[in-house]
């Protein structure tokens, strides 16, 4: 099932060309079909969910760790971003004026939490995801290094587009992650050749943490890829779908 | 008025020592009162609010600075801390068995955000902050020092208190913050004696960042104080009120 949310906000079904509108969330209730029908040309994409905790994996794939020459992370621990900086399919990502430098996106797995997770197994992780959608990490590079955190660098508001919806049924460890700059591909990568997998994450994280339905974990990406204002970036995930953003500057002066 | 959030979740204002419970949250709306009474002995506390993004300030005051020989910033920049650590008042911190070295509380004030904001003047950032409460950001130096991130020695479940409501009728710079264990103090400081005020943070981070109500910002501390399972750790922020939380050991073994 794909499951999307849409300008409401309301939750729907994708089939077909069509959006079937729900009467609730499918993460947090068992929502039936309200008999709307909407050609999916005419939704406005929403972020498929506002997470309550938002995790990101930073290092996780040995191309992007080579790049960087950081050591191969021994054990998985994830990092956080800010919901300020979601935005949904199709709406664009804003480059402020005042970024100079390197301005990038990262192509990444997302898995959203379905079920109360605390000192979780292996195969009760696996048990516990909802489902799997698609984030693009954009990347103010001098401000990631010239900060002395990732509060803008990383979560300036729209650095942080996801969907554009969740897929129930697939084995996300099996795709392969593609980057298209104006239908270009600039980046390609087989999605699950990660140091940690997503449940080697969640069983680690759990241990101290309590994962609530609706949190959602970023997988990292494997390569980065430049984009600036004019330019439309694609993250297909085979199985899942592409989200898909055009990059605007921004219109307030600094 | 002093805003508490209490077990249902409910909204309430106290008075004379009674919840006069509401029908809705005050920063989002403008709830009535539902004529239910509760002797604030008999409430169970909830943390006042679940933020979107949870902001928290690192080096901020020079004596904390100093002791980590650290540089005083010289600019305003957040970082952030994760809602599955928050607790309610009189909630016990639980200590991971798996923790060594010092185990530590910082008493911080918090403001909550009212209103959106973006690129705020500083008397907008004032008029925009609904009210404010306390944190106790209880952090595991050790893990503090040897992650990658903050994930768990600052994440752990319950490492976050926060309450025990929020007032919305103090100037907050003008206060005295005091931590106690088991009732002595340990540490004292003029809760206004900042690098930078909140107001400062919120003119800054807002030319880049959306802030929205609930959203709570964590202004950091002076003193770090050592607490050990079976001790109780209150801080008072003169004006606002007292957070207490006894510290106990996790059951579960590692």
């Amino acid at each position: 099932m794909r499951y999307v949310r849409i300008k409401g906000p309301r939750w729907g079904v994708v089939v077909d060309g069509e959006v079937l509108v729900l009467d609730g969330s499918p993460i947090t209730g068992q929502p039936k079909e309200t008999g709307d029908r909407i050609p999916i040309d005419h939704v406005t994409f929403l972020p498929p969910v506002i997470p309550g905790v938002f995790y990101a994996v930073g290092f996780n794939y040995r191309g992007h760790i080579e790049h960087h020459n950081a050591r191969i992370p021994d054990r998985p621990e994830p990092g956080y971003r800010a919901n300020n900086a979601l935005t949904g399919h199709l709406s664009p990502i804003v480059k402020p004026a005042d970024v100079t430098g390197r301005f990038e996106a990262e192509g990444e797995l997302v898995a959203v939490v379905g079920r109360t997770m605390k000192r979780v197994s292996r195969h009760e992780a696996q048990a516990s995801v909802f489902g799997w959608t698609i984030g693009n990490d954009v990347s103010a590079r001098e401000w990631q290094h010239a900060d002395r955190t990732f509060w803008r660098s990383k979560n300036s508001d729209t650095f942080k587009p996801m969907g554009p919806w969740i897929e129930t049924s697939v084995d996300p460890l099996e795709q392969t992650t593609t980057v298209r700059v104006d239908g270009e591909i600039r980046a390609e990568f087989a999605t699950g050749d990660m140091v940690f997998d997503p449940f080697d994450y969640l069983v680690e994280t759990s241990k101290y943490l309590t994962l609530h339905p609706g949190d959602v974990l970023w997988m990292g990406a494997d390569s980065t890829v430049g984009i600036e204002p004019g330019s439309t970036v694609d993250i297909e995930i085979s199985g899942i779908g592409t989200l898909s953003n055009p990059v605007r500057t921004e219109r307030h002066p600094r």
